[in-house]
């Protein structure tokens, strides 16, 4: 058996998230089926992020474990075949047994792009925000520095979140202004779920007043079960 | 009756360019529709460029006459409504009645986006031309730079053209390469049918060796209808 790592990228409009689920399609089912049409193995994928519902990837690692004679540097050629365009392989690779997508994640960014102009062009609708208060960017910005480092952020977790711990690290949190667009980048250990969305919601929160600072961090100090702000 | 501009931008994916035409739903169509729905009147839409097939659109100026009674600063929000998300109204404005979207036009930039990577992103289908020959970044920015000035383009007009004179004026071409992405600019006076995607082709043509930069150069001093490459 292989252990192989696959790094993927997929628009996710037309998905429920990553993670199999019955309330609709997900990559994951899509993935198996390919692997399944590819080497006629039912392969279980391994994923370094959950993804939530609507979320795009542009390299996801994932893994999975085949017996398969297709050429390991091969494999991605195969399973696009077998996958629809919105969902590709950019890689594939064979990795050691002890890998495992989840596991070995370190780091995992996410970025959120925002615009602040007053119509969302037709080529960003699905895939930016449309940011229609008028925010002050260097509050914005300060925000973003306070997240940096270990904090709880309970406060900042969906109710339908069910995990033991709620301590995670922020190792980068920053934006970038290109006109009246803002990409929002986050890197982190692990994320719980709803929380980046919940995270860009609360930032936007403090830079258009409707928050102040001083609340904000005590969301973060504190164990607060508030609600953070809009997801 | 007021003559109004818009400054739109479209998804070109689902439609076949922006003139109307008989062979499929176009831009223009959707936009002249909106325009009943929203104001009652039968306006033709004037329009700075065609825009052939599955281009999109960022930035297009088009104008139309109207008597209506909405506000002009307005409209773009009436518009809007009564539009798909496809395609959108960034903008409208009240210009003089000689302003015309076609003639007014003074310059028009068309950017195309190139990958050279192995595997096109799912969040790029349809939106950036995946490039799998390796090409010489210097020959396509010397190419480039020979684009620049006004040039008997001829050789680059696809075969359903039509028009009386083929001699456009380029202001700028340039490249900008982002990793393996390349973001190749043009801006001219005008362009002819199919000569974009024709010029594109041309240039990777040269930059991958297929073509020499001296027959590049003839075609562009001469008036050779010999195929000039790849659309």
């Amino acid at each position: 058996m292989k252990n192989i790592r696959l790094d993927i990228s997929y628009d996710g409009k037309n998905y429920c998230g990553f993670q199999r689920q019955n309330n609709g399609i997900t990559v994951q089912e899509v993935l198996e089926n390919a692997i399944f049409s590819a080497t006629g193995e039912k392969s279980k994928i391994y994923m370094s992020g959950r993804t939530d519902s609507g979320v795009h990837a542009m390299c996801q690692v994932v893994n999975f474990f085949s017996s398969t004679t297709i050429p390991v540097e091969k494999i991605y050629i195969v399973l696009n075949h077998h996958l629809p365009q919105d969902i590709r392989v950019m890689n594939s690779l064979e990795v050691l047994p002890s890998f495992n997508a989840r596991k070995s994640a370190k780091r995992k960014t996410y970025m959120y792009r925002l615009y602040l102009g007053k119509v969302l062009s037709a080529l960003d609708i699905g895939r930016v925000y449309h940011q229609k208060r008028k925010i002050d960017l260097s509050m914005l910005d300060t925000a973003c520095h306070a997240l940096i480092g270990e904090h709880d952020f309970s406060a900042f977790v969906s109710s339908h979140a069910s995990t033991s711990s709620t301590i995670r690290k922020i190792y980068d949190c920053h934006i970038d202004k290109n006109g009246d667009y803002i990409n929002f980048f986050v890197t982190g250990n692990g994320f719980l779920y709803n929380m980046v969305r919940i995270l860009v919601g609360t930032l936007l929160d403090v830079a258009s007043g409707k928050m102040t600072q001083d609340y904000f961090l005590s969301l973060l100090i504190g164990k607060s079960r508030l609600d953070a702000g809009d997801t």
